[in-house]
């Protein structure tokens, strides 16, 4: 047991009951979100997703890692206590920048993953569905061959899956045939556990399981993400000890008319205020 | 006739030599290049593809206006005799500033393709189809109703159009199943002229027409830009005299992996020579 002095039980209280940040290139991250507040219902969650800069997949890694520091100054700002980048590209690019600058956990999307789809498999063959970015930059197969170099590891780009989720089509007949299309090639290859490498995907889980089939396991980045988040926020003592559900701000670089309608479908619960943060304003916020 | 002096003669010929520039946010306006090659297969054509800020449908009128004012300096200094706007979001927004900035004709996607529709339809029931912004912001019902302030004006946004184009999928079956549910609506409004409102949907004709039926009329706004430029062209003396093919040379803001690919897919011919040009450099050009 620890004892604290009255002031620095009150700091601990204090840092206990920050927010915990999530921030995205887009929407997707809101499905992490969703885990993470599955997992951890009491902790607060302030989300940041920079929709006028999206998609980041296209983008140079010098212009990702500035973007995604900018976001992350806008979140420290907020006062958070982890931060969980849900966003695979960032991930994959700028997550030694944020760990060397900023001092919370810094949890990305890439590394959990991989350990859960290791952890899972039996026949040490992995399927990896991304998007074109993610699969380009083999950013999986890198992180999975590092921990164990005996697996095969399968990568497929599925350009459509995000537009078909952000369209809320994850039940229209032409998901499955898109699925049907997509996987195919990885079906052939006998693998045993898919990484939904993409934080839509598990929008689209649903059909994905449809046409894998029950003996293929899914791993879901955002649950093996939030389990990391717990297993930190754990170890450094700053778990929440509140009884209330926690709150959940929202602040994106532009407000699409469809922002809050993808926001439900993707949270499965009403966004009550979403608030605009200029680019502008990122931009110049100090390093 | 008109007599020039031997000076003015030469002058001249050089001016007609230049090139026509295009501009897009991205790769959609290469099936603009296409129609303007097939209309007039002697001119040149220079094509900036905005492809590291595309797209520009989810930006502010602000943006779109700054980043399209950047393309059209650096196609100016490519010595253009005209500016063809091959984007739907930055015809809509930002022409009239081109048009006061620069004094060659700057010709955009929405009138050409309004027009042919009003001249085309005997019904005077006319759809649009396309992306979310262009229905968002209703270009083409505005310039429609201005134009023929009787015609009954339908607009469908396709938002899955784009990524099925630019995936190669026109012959795919989820390409009918998907374009059956986006145009049912505007089939049960007795519609006997569609527009495709967006560059990348001439791509999805076959499929568009199949849905629609032979008696509905599908306007390229692609052809209809093209004509308007020959018009344009002819009107100020400045045809090209030159009888061997047009050259064609493309730059881009970022090169995805798979720009030659989807070139090839929408030019129908191969691209050989691809130059990047940064969004910084974009930015520093004088104003």
């Amino acid at each position: 047991m620890v004892f604290y002095s009255g002031e620095s039980r009150i700091m601990n209280f204090m840092e206990k009951e920050k927010p915990i940040g999530v921030f995205d290139s887009g929407v997707g991250g809101l499905t992490v979100v969703k885990r993470i507040s599955s997992v951890m219902p009491h902790e607060s969650i302030v989300y940041f997703g920079d929709t006028a800069r999206v998609p980041y997949g296209s983008k140079s890694n010098e212009t990702v890692i500035e973007y995604t520091m900018q976001a992350a100054r806008f979140l420290m700002q907020k006062n958070i206590k982890a931060l969980v980048v849900a966003c695979n590209t960032a991930s994959a690019v700028a997550l030694d920048v944020l760990k060397k600058t900023f001092t919370v956990p810094i949890i990305g999307m890439i590394e959990p993953g991989a350990k859960m789809a290791i952890k899972t498999t039996k026949n040490h063959k992995i399927g990896i569905a991304g998007t074109r970015a993610t699969v380009g930059n083999k950013a999986y197969s890198k992180q999975l061959l590092a921990l164990n170099p005996l697996v095969e590891v399968y990568e497929q780009a599925c350009p459509l899956f995000v537009p078909l989720a952000e369209e809320g089509w994850h039940k229209h007949p032409s998901a499955l045939i898109i699925a049907q299309e997509y996987l195919h090639d990885l079906q052939m290859k006998d693998i045993d556990t898919l990484v939904l490498g993409c934080t839509h995907y598990p929008i689209l889980i649903d059909v994905i399981r449809k046409v894998m089939g029950s003996h293929v396991q899914l791993i879901d980045s955002g649950i093996a993400a939030s389990e990391v988040v717990r297993a930190e926020l754990e170890r450094i003592g700053l778990v929440s000890n509140s009884n209330a559900m926690g709150r959940m701000d929202f602040f994106v670089s532009d407000i699409p008319s469809t922002f809050k309608n993808i926001a439900q479908l993707f949270l499965e619960r009403e966004v009550p205020h979403v608030t605009k943060i200029d680019t502008e304003y990122l931009s110049s916020l100090p390093r």
